[in-house]
């Protein structure tokens, strides 16, 4: 429950939480703030199109046109766990595959499988380059599979008819995209003649969480998973609620106290523009926004996706992930707030701060806050079935406005959205989560999660080793799956050791494979 | 392809192979002897409804009314896999619980949930007399599911409606089932708050192929699994297709080398009446027949599954699981073979056999060979979707009519059944099975496969340890699942060993378990 009263008429919006591991845009309730519900940022050149993110048209995502490869497509079967007919009981899955460095078949060379997340998969591939920097010297076959109902793996032949209703997107499942990776590459196998190849899994954040339960679930088809920044335990209260923003206030508090401080004296601020006659448009011409926003709660929501976004990608180097930024993009946001005297508008402030998220190129003259007006996507349909990701805004630590899940509101959001009910329990119950500790000390082998603790999904993530091969490789600093990215002169050398670790670890993995179908010369 | 030209004609019935793992009987193709298609025996006190298996109406297979629980239903969601909406969502699922013995909640008790197969629940339960005898030393709680589409667990409100069609039949897959399981067990939990108490399968037959594969799923459900007698490698070509054909005449070779001899030659002279005048009536009256038979491929049947039946139930002592029978049924059934002079005739033999198993109590006065005419029922349907367990009649080995699985005719005929293709290679993509022993080396824990090796199915099983904790316990004697049926004064030592072994065994995985809780005071 929204703990500030008044703050209960400011936001009125959707109560259910849609949280794109990648991509975040707060949303409100009628009672409290809430975290994003739209996945995807307003504004310029980092274009967004059907509720997707990395669209093939956003060129300036694809850091490295070097990274070559084919596009195939797949005829999935549309229901893996039941036998029901269709009259579209099949769809076509996009995959990326690049076999330069493939040592082949016959010596039973590495497969190297991304487990392809919430958006095309031509960006997931781009922006992993750490999986193309290694394939050489592991001889490694790429092999980029697209999520299901993302980027133009469209059950039922088109994006509108795939997300028509809670009917066509029933199928939209966690569970049914892994057996998509499993039949895919089983298939793929076959073909090349590659039965004995081991397949290795990667995936960073949903995409993370995806390698890490293939892993568990299908031993048979992978030999390890590399997890990074995969919030496995962000479900029902196997983490604190609070964690996801007492993480991205720590970043921001870590760079700034004055920066912490501004941002979280600036909400109550904000709210009172939309309590004011004129109160709209004022704000709207303050913060650039293209039309006058229709409520107070559309800014609330473009800032807490910023920081929030800002915390994920807060990298030690410029990159273009989810915009072009600098490095350590925080610092240089507090850096922004600082910059102005003590009596400075705090609103200005704030401002001068996300702008540095949203217009680092300064080429954006205003921007839109709200450029997708149905806020239907498949990560909303996902947040609103099986991945109920409870989260809570902390007023002791937190500089976003206080709130607290509520899964009754959130349910009900969903019915009216969806027409479908959140299963709240349904990811533990599938995947586990509780006391993974002791479930997994004995059972289950290989697998990686890496995270950083400046990424606040790693407050989610599995941050100490379970057994001898099921281990947390944690660096302080990193933010957002950082370790999947390509290698550059700039890494600072905990990045460096923690990539060399990985590699390590899959060494081994494939080594004790081959030892145990005999094939010894392998040397890697 | 059947090698014999002249039983192609003779035995022109479906081609699909449905093996429930209980009930055996036999069907043959245009092409070929097939195994069976129908599940039940046809005659007398052991009646069957519904095409299932061990009616509550049949009293005599419940050997001990001191077993006494109590019968509830849980609301079932009819699909866990996907978000489609059904005008039947949900169902009642049954099952039986006994807390007779159960140290409690507080004392985090251990609970024992059998993995109900294809039938009535309280068959099972009162033939596996293991659980309720162990039951008091570990203070454990007993639960039994029964499994969807069986017994009175039906979707869509009724056995009608459930079996209607290959549509409605669509959920009946091992996978739903065991997210039933599942999702049962936590329900319970929370209801008793036995949140801590550990959680052992235990299964039989295809219950052992679910514990098994529950365990390999639900790491964080069940700290472990009896499997007893599961073939969970009897899939695509994991084990040679004759296993089951040869080890059902190995079988009967053992006890007499002229039984073997006798059935091996009785097919030839049993088809000769299939091409004379009023060999059916002939051959109905030699048989008892209570009508005559339609084709001459009813007796094939009717013998096929006798035979393959005894194999399963050659326990050492008489038992009434699928028929009353003797202590070592097929030695009585040889003897009476046997016990006849050379020249006799060899169908007289052969039918003198099978009143073993047919008439051991000598109450029936004819057979009713074919008392299910639509053949449908719920393993024919799992059998033509995922459980496609592919079996031969190798004319070197086996005493059965030769005879090659083939996938093309089998499928042909799932086809013309249910409207369904069967997924030949599902079960292994979903479960594994192929190389098991170095997947499951370094990966997973706690199961117990128990075979014995007259038990046909012992072909499809587990028969090697794969890890320190995935263990193989046979013995060279046991029939099917007998290690699952209660002790007795006259048990064999071998059979006491195994027992004690799976005891010791399961003690190990709960002291561990609470170990791990911090609970080391418990001493079982």
């Amino acid at each position: 429950m929204c703990s500030v009263a008044s703050r209960q008429k400011a936001f009125p919006m959707k109560t259910y939480v849609a949280f794109s591991l990648l991509f975040i845009l707060s949303s409100c309730t009628a009672e409290a703030w809430r975290p994003p519900r739209f996945l995807r940022p307003r504004s310029h050149n980092f274009s967004f199109s059907n509720g997707q993110i990395g669209t093939p048209s956003s060129k300036h995502s694809v850091p490295n046109s070097e990274y070559e490869y084919e596009t195939k497509n797949f005829t999935q079967r549309l229901d893996h766990f039941s036998f029901k007919k269709h009259a579209n009981s099949t769809f076509q899955q996009r995959y990326l595959i690049n076999d330069k460095h493939w040592s082949g078949a016959q010596a039973k060379g590495p497969i190297f499988l991304y487990c392809g997340n919430e958006g095309y998969i031509e960006w997931f591939a781009v922006n992993s380059g750490f999986m193309w920097d290694i394939a050489p010297q592991f001889g490694a076959l790429l092999v980029f599979p697209e999520h299901r109902y993302y980027g133009t793996s469209m059950p039922y032949g088109s994006h509108d008819a795939a997300y028509k209703d809670g009917d066509s997107l029933s199928y939209l499942t966690a569970e049914q995209a892994i057996v998509d990776f499993a039949t895919l590459i089983l298939d793929l196998k076959k073909n090349l003649s590659a039965e004995a190849s081991p397949v290795v899994l990667f995936g960073g954040s949903y995409g993370g969480m995806l390698a890490a339960w293939m892993r568990l679930k299908y031993p048979h088809i992978a030999i390890g998973a590399l997890a990074s920044s995969a919030p496995i335990l962000q479900f029902e209260d196997i983490v604190p609620w609070d964690t996801f923003y007492d993480i991205v206030s720590n970043d921001f508090r870590r760079e700034s106290e004055n920066c912490f401080r501004v941002i979280k004296d600036s909400w109550s601020l904000l709210e009172s523009y939309g309590k004011k006659d004129e109160g709209l448009h004022e704000i709207s011409k303050k913060f650039h926004i293209c039309r006058d926003v229709n409520g107070i709660e559309e800014i609330g929501n473009w800032l807490d996706s910023a920081y929030s976004n800002l915390a994920m990608v807060d990298y030690p180097y410029d990159a273009s992930f989810l915009m072009p930024l600098p490095a350590y993009p925080i610092r240089e946001v507090c850096k922004a707030i600082d910059n102005f005297p003590n009596d400075a508008d705090i609103l200005d402030r704030v401002f001068a701060g996300v702008s540095i998220y949203y217009n680092y190129t300064g080429e954006t003259k205003c921007f839109d806050v709200n450029d997708d007006p149905h806020g239907e996507n498949g990560w909303n349909w996902q947040a609103c079935t099986e991945m109920v990701m409870p989260m809570s805004s902390n007023p002791e630590s937190s500089m976003f406005p206080s709130f607290t899940f509520d899964l009754e509101s959130y349910t009900n959001d969903c019915i009216k959205s969806f027409g479908v009910e959140p299963r709240p329990y349904w990811i533990t119950t599938e995947f586990g989560g509780h006391s993974i500790g002791t479930v997994l000390k004995n059972y289950g082998s290989n697998i990686i999660f890496s995270n950083g603790l400046w990424d606040p999904w790693s407050g989610g993530g599995v941050l100490t080793n379970i057994s001898s091969s099921i281990v947390a490789l944690v660096t302080e600093k990193g933010a957002h799956h950082l370790d999947l990215r390509q290698a550059r002169e700039d890494d600072p050398a905990w990045l460096v050791e923690q990539r060399k670790a990985e590699i390590q670890i899959i060494k081994d993995w494939i080594y004790e494979y081959y030892q145990e179908k005999g094939l010894y010369s392998f040397n890697i």
